[in-house]
């Protein structure tokens, strides 16, 4: 079945051929563990393993042995919050936060750990610069004395919003402040600059904009960060010290207990060649480019409700039907091969800026491989919804 | 190149090419998010999640809906160890345990959790019954007040040696203490019934035993723990309960943070289906015969010296050759085609019980896809050594 995928934000599909070919290579060639063993595929999987470190460093300006591979973006975010906060400390989050950082840090409430939500822009903004001096306000209104740390969300998932990184950073150096940056829906489409930005923790996942498979994701730290002082979250076989109680002291091996997947690494390391090859600025402006035009068309549907239908987007486009429930919606274009999300899409922060927390809404995102024709056999198909 | 691939220990290699198989189909169709759309792509990738769910269970004779997928063992092991020792107990450790169970249970001092290690067999032992009388003896030696649950590596990485859990399970069984099995290296080769022996959570890899790729791991609860009182590790969205700050109360939701690697776990439903197939006690049967023939032979060369050479082994044969390093032996084979893993194999503790934690030690691991003639090739180039 042909579909029209336009479930992006959750999953990248279809994925380059080379990072399949990429996958199989490493299957057949790299099974060896890497730093575990002095064989040929052993050896073999460390040049996956660093080649993929050496690609995500180079994109995104940082250290090559500062990469911590996990699971995904949800496992980098849970390892850079959780190594980063001291106990009985504040943290600042940002109002469209996604259950990847907001849960965690509630979860250090044990440990005496306290949250507050700075805005994500400005009501009815009219320039990125209002947007931004909201933002930089509101953390220092929301900053208290025992505030160690900034948690922002690069981009929204579901709504049309981007928040200012070296705004954001700018302030979180001037203040002796941590930055992890959760750039789930944002790496692989812009450029993000560690060092520029001043973030203290880079974490994204390798299944969407980077093109890679799912099982992978990570967090780049940046050079300020001291390995030692980071609290391990899983320790296990580092390959060295072997005969030590606790995790090496240095990156990445402090961080990456047990066999990293070297197969889907292989395959993220071809995924990021793929985004370096067309430009991470062109596949970004790609996407924004058919999600305006997607909400052109359904602006002009007298039944179809925007959520912030104003605001400049970039691959998403949040909307709900009036008098259906967004599932009963999702259902039905299902049936017709048309894959899009409803719900809350794991960020009740964000439906709550938009008032839909309670009903959900659903969500159209694109992908590099979308046409205008995918936005087209939406609009026609919500036509007869 | 053509290998003699004799580390299997670390990861098997060949896999079944079904398992391959699985990986590029998932890839092809189940590319949306299970749990999260109900667009077709995200149903299948559901239905590859239950598959595999179904199918440890089945293997391993526990719930579908407890099995926890985790990025490997050490990840499912750290999972296990902190979801179920509170603040302030005591542990039962094996003499022989992995640094994937002893550094998690070390990090959890800060918590005010101690343990104590409890002997793997007799020395000198005749008969499997010596053993278990011996590890019996030192549990109940070790136990403390505080005690609450017990660690065991069912089989040894390196060592010849195997840990009797019907006997540890019922003695966990009737001292009230929960019961964690590291299966890291008997998954896939020999029965583990989960709830016969008592376990509490079975902790085991995709990439081994079990014939899929890295990037997969499990645990499987038993159906005595109460879900809600596991102490989560990782937060983050789950699909369901999106307004909540914390993780759904109910497995394996509770504990499954972020996207589930679909692709390798469909790959893993088919190394299990290929497992079943063959069956696993004559997997277990075709590796200990080739780790026997191996023995065997190695104990014809002087310059060879077998660490526990009269135990009854698995898959694993440890050794030293005289006058060299472990390294440089295992540089020189691999040059000639010959893989296996030097060092200390993750497990100071096991090479500690045969005096080899200072030089480490050579070991050769066999999986179901080797033959005599491996075992013969390594033997003709320890000759020249």
């Amino acid at each position: 079945m042909n579909y029209v995928y336009l479930d992006n934000a959750a999953t990248a599909y279809p994925k380059p051929p080379s990072v399949e070919s990429a996958f199989l290579t490493a299957a057949h060639t790299a099974f060896g563990n890497a730093g575990r063993s002095s064989h040929h595929p052993a050896r073999l999987a460390a040049d996956c393993l660093y080649d993929c470190r050496s690609r995500i460093a180079s994109h995104f300006g940082g250290d090559a042995t500062r990469v911590v591979f996990c699971e995904s973006a949800t496992h980098a975010l849970n390892l850079a919050i959780k190594a980063l906060t001291p106990p009985d400390s504040h943290l600042l989050l940002s109002h469209m936060e996604h259950n990847a950082t907001l849960r965690p840090t509630y979860a250090l409430q044990k440990k005496g750990v306290s949250y507050s939500l700075y805005a994500c822009g400005a009501k009815g903004a009219s320039n990125e610069q209002e947007d931004t001096a909201a933002v930089l306000a509101s953390l220092e209104k929301q900053r208290k004395q025992n505030t160690v740390g900034v948690i922002a969300c690069h981009r929204s998932n579901c709504l049309p919003l981007t928040l200012p990184l070296q705004a954001i950073g700018d302030y979180c150096h001037k203040n002796g402040l941590f930055f992890i940056v959760d750039a789930a829906q944002s790496a692989g489409t812009c450029r993000i600059d560690l060092e520029r930005y001043h973030i203290t923790a880079l974490c994204a996942p390798g299944h969407k904009g980077l093109m890679g498979f799912r099982g992978t994701g990570f967090v780049l730290f940046g050079k300020a960060v001291k390995d030692e002082a980071l609290q391990t979250l899983l320790e296990g076989g580092s390959g060295s010290d072997s005969l030590a109680l606790t995790m090496p002291s240095l990156l990445p091996e402090r961080l990456e207990a047990g066999t990293r997947p070297i197969e889907v690494i292989a395959a993220l390391a071809e995924g990021i060649r793929f985004v370096e090859g067309v430009g991470c600025e062109s596949i970004g402006e790609k996407e924004a480019y058919l999600s305006a035009y997607l909400k052109d068309r359904l602006k002009r549907l007298k039944h179809i409700r925007l959520l912030m239908p104003h605001r400049t987007s970039h691959a998403t486009v949040l909307f709900q039907v009036d008098g259906k429930s967004p599932s009963a919606v999702a259902e039905a274009l299902s049936d017709g091969g048309i894959c899009l999300r409803d719900g809350l899409h794991c960020a009740p922060l964000a439906h709550r800026l938009v008032g839909s927390e309670k009903t959900g809404a659903l969500r159209a995102s694109f992908g590099y491989f979308n046409t205008e024709r995918d936005a087209d056999a939406l609009v026609y198909a919500l036509k007869h919804q």
